[in-house]
């Protein structure tokens, strides 16, 4: 049922999710497409697309269940259950990314380990965990089976923290380093680049504004 | 010359700023739309359709000059001049963001304030910069002419928070609350949802997993 989704719809899941979760919690039961596009700031045909690829949770007059797609959308992104997730790269943003976590209720996402390289870093707790060192990396990953690592390590260190990661049998890396990540096949990977989208916000300022008059 | 071109394209351009980036600081003078192509792993049509909105750069036997092409974009993504910067929302989030900007480089955007409501941290210095109230922010707004709000404040708190930056004359957010926001014309949002990546990654490992015998 899952092959043919392109990547752009699966990339759009997620924000369905998020609505859901919000429409829920007001207790909202059904919606239709019509409403939900509303809502989302999309066009009613490309929700009826988009969840279509599912089999069809909506029927003619009555919209959609909002807990029965939701559940259907967590089903389709793997986020029914837990995710172990590491994170190698313990400086401040490394550290960050793991209080957030340790504060729980992350879709599933559960933090069971942090890497780094500097000897000074090994063994001192951050969100309740000991910051290991990467050598020690593939016992542990045998042992605890980690999914997901997030590489939270400067731009001239990931190509390196990635490969340890593969080797160690992680399965998916999340990438927050300025480079876009190549990995071997088998291991998924999502670049994350802050800078990008800043760089969009600057041309959203840009446009019709006071520069306008320098074309 | 801008108009028409979509938000889609826009969202491209940064990427294509920071390959030409890399291949300037690695002595590449021109690149054909083939070699780009294989770089980024972007069809060569693509490239030359996207580049293509903004004047032929590209000469038919020549390919693109890289450092030409480079600052073009840099023009029309507007980051060929420097942009003021706050955050408001000082929590462990937005302190290492505040650390981020406050090594310099980060393609002109330059952090120029600190905001936050807690009075426990009105005057401790973050980065360089004193925490300022969020009362006094249309003061400084007003001296200071900040173009831009990263707001890392709790979901709770972010309709409230962008109601102020769009009050002050702010003029694009870059929100990092879990919750899409909405804010009156002329003010630029981009949201940044890090769960939405991490649940694309998940379903990149769902996929063709053990998971895939549910189906």
């Amino acid at each position: 049922m899952r092959s043919g989704i392109s990547k752009a719809v699966i990339r759009r899941l997620p924000r369905y999710y998020r609505y859901l979760g919000e429409l829920q919690e007001n207790g909202t039961e059904r919606i239709s497409s019509a409403e939900l596009s509303a809502l989302m700031d999309v066009t009613a045909s490309q929700i009826r697309q988009d969840l279509n690829h599912f089999g069809g949770f909506g029927q003619q007059g009555y919209g959609y269940n909002v807990a029965t797609l939701r559940s259907e959308i967590a089903r389709i992104l793997g986020i029914d259950r837990t995710h172990k997730m590491i994170i190698a790269g313990v400086g401040s943003f490394g550290q960050t990314l793991a209080k957030y976590f340790a504060e729980g209720g992350r879709a599933g996402f559960v933090l069971i380990g942090l890497f780094d390289n500097d000897p000074a870093l090994e063994g001192t707790v951050v969100a309740g965990l000991p910051v290991r060192m990467m050598r020690d990396l593939p016992a542990f990953a045998a042992a605890e089976k980690p999914e997901i690592a997030a590489l939270t390590v400067p731009k001239s260190a990931v190509a390196e923290a990635a490969e340890a990661m593969a080797g160690a049998g992680i399965r998916a890396i999340w990438n927050f380093a300025h480079a876009d990540l190549h990995v071997p096949d088998g291991v998924a990977v999502e670049n994350v680049h802050l800078l990008d989208s800043l760089m969009t916000l600057s041309y959203g300022i840009t446009e019709g504004g006071p520069e306008e008059e320098r074309e």
